[in-house]
């Protein structure tokens, strides 16, 4: 095994003090039991800290999540929401979408702005930051602690494209920027936010003009060595199938990208094929049965080799509900090595057209190298 | 996300002096500026806590690692081989072995057993914990700090063989007993000490009577939530293929496990097909590509999504060598979203029968909560 760098040290106070700060920005809100839970900490040294939290205004108490509950409620805390706010972006292929979350994981705006296809990456810096601005001029007085951006495509071999990204909104906004692939973080935000919400393993596949994916493990993205882990539409399904614009064979996404779909069950729109599921046209069932088995075969194969029993279906062709998840369950709790085919949890993804923005902040909010409560970031009226 | 545990706190000098031990705890020996780029630290103060440590006597220098080279070769530093032994075992169907390692990793005593496949689990237990005592008699005066054993079989299923087989080593030599399914051990074995050395994600597929693995991600063996994770052996290939032992179809164990093979060789022993592959008989080539294939892209859709280059093969096949290694190459450098075909990495295990009892001793070494040097363990002889 190569070298492992470590974590930095601090004292066990400050080290407490941030562990509850770090769950707070990971979770939204916690209530005091969940973070003695969360940390391994006593009862009471969770108490006297988030009391110096509190005190110190990095901690707020936040509305009660449990409403009707009859007797006393417990308190959910969360950062302080003046914290500062955090952006996330979503560069598709045809639009950009923007969200700004405060550090309580409240979304107080969001916008998109479409684009042709061969829009140059020059004028989509451009619309996207513009477009930022505007969802910040929304919140007039709030700091902007941090900014992350998904880009469709694989990210680890386009750098020049990702590192004018990074250095247009660095150079606009001033803050740090992270990045990642947009089809990874609609997967994550699936995982913190969305149909995925309290599950730690899952899989994501996001079935659109491209399929790509997500593998989280642990609430954390795996990103792989070479930065490209989550390729679910290029795992081969057969080596003398169709040719795929990979330049290789049999590829997942071959067979179940939207277009292939939509051609072989004789449609136009995802909204079509799903008038002709509703009214049981056998031609479009039997499309759903043959792209369903195979996305179920490739996440089978994941789940056996990871143990992980829970898959999100994302992209364009969620759009069809139970239609897709069906067969896609059904086939995955057929060949998965498990015991109990309740085991398996299969459902659309939940997040919609934001996912890839939303999925931007959740990188941010988990990334500890980003200083977020207790600094001082830029105001943003100075920098933008 | 739910709630997860993080690390208990320490101050920073005993945390610094944790991280050096760990390091070499799981390395077996390193220089201080590997120790450097482990850890982080500076070199000054690198340099001032290995000297306490040195002083402490909790660490030692040990021979320098490169011979032949000129000029000054820097020192390698180990744990005191003092410090402890620790044991690995690996219960396979038709044997027990055993390896008694020291704290600076050299293996100072190994043993094996063989048992009918009928044995008893009684008596397997019985028969192991003789020959663990027998390893040990040949260290006198030595310590033993915790004992790993790898179980053939899943492991999350069988609570009742995996708990009398703690109790069994705990009762006998009063320490620590950790326990794992015994193909993720030999594959993690093969990641410290084998044919991955210094990779740090891999992909191990152990091809016998059964046909299982290990997933190894960032130098740690991948669980997953069920305990069952690197079931190279029941991915799918085809869901109208051959029935397999799991009660599923089209298994990759259906296809490539030994008997299976051997049968379609038209040989009975893996040498009598080394043999006919040597002096290339068709028939046996046909079975080796077919067989090669199937593995290359199993290892090909599980490499796709996590971004993972390097298998390595172990098992009864193993033994067939490049025979065995150039059809999966070449399926998995086919078949894996990659530029570059060389960064592919396909090797046999080095490691032998001792795999599984190795990866025991590697399974403790890597746990941080089994205390091992700088503890008082019981002596040896006072339990044994």
């Amino acid at each position: 095994m190569p070298p492992r760098r470590l974590h930095p040290p601090r004292s066990p106070r400050r080290a407490h003090e941030a562990w509850i700060l770090e769950h707070l920005r990971r979770q939204g809100r916690a209530s005091r039991a969940e973070l003695v839970e969360a940390t391994g900490l006593s009862r009471a040294t969770v108490s006297a800290l988030t009391a110096d939290l509190l005190a110190a205004g990095k901690v707020v108490v936040t509305k009660t999540a449990a409403p009707g509950r009859v007797g006393r409620t417990p308190q959910s805390l969360s950062l302080d929401p003046a914290a500062g706010l955090v952006l996330g972006l979503d560069f598709g292929h045809t639009r950009v979408a923007v969200v700004a979350a405060d550090a309580a994981h409240e979304i107080v705006g969001s916008a998109s702005r479409p684009y042709p296809r061969t829009t140059p990456w020059e004028t989509r810096r451009a619309i996207a930051v513009r477009l930022a601005r505007k969802v910040l001029d929304g919140q007039p007085g709030a700091t902007l602690a941090a900014v992350g951006i998904g880009i469709a495509g694989s990210i680890g071999d386009r750098p020049a494209v990702v590192g004018a990204i990074r250095e247009a909104f660095t150079g606009a906004f001033g803050v740090p920027v992270r990045t990642d692939n947009n089809a990874r973080l609609a997967g994550l935000a699936e995982s913190v936010w969305g149909a995925a919400r309290g599950i730690p393993d899952v899989l994501y596949v996001r079935l659109s003009s491209g399929v790509g994916g997500a593998v989280i493990l642990d609430g954390r993205v795996h990103r792989g060595r070479g930065d490209a882990a989550g390729e679910f539409g290029h795992v081969c399904l057969d080596p003398a199938g169709p040719l795929c614009r990979c330049g290789r064979r049999g590829c997942l996404e071959c067979y179940v990208r939207v277009e292939t779909v939509l051609a072989h069950g004789g449609v136009t729109t995802v909204s079509g094929l799903a008038e002709a599921l509703d009214r049981d046209d056998q031609r479009a069932r039997g499309v759903l049965a043959e792209a369903g088995q195979r996305i179920g075969l490739v996440l089978a194969g994941a789940g056996s080799v990871l143990d992980v029993s829970t898959a999100v279906l994302g992209g364009d062709l969620a759009a069809l509900g139970e239609h897709l998840v069906r067969p896609v369950r059904q086939t995955l709790a057929r060949h998965l090595p498990l015991d109990e085919v309740d085991d398996v949890t299969v459902r659309t993804a939940e997040l919609g057209d934001l996912d890839g923005a939303l999925g931007g902040v959740a990188l941010v909010l988990h990334d500890p190298s980003i200083t977020f409560t207790g600094s001082l970031p830029p105001r943003l009226t100075g920098s933008a």
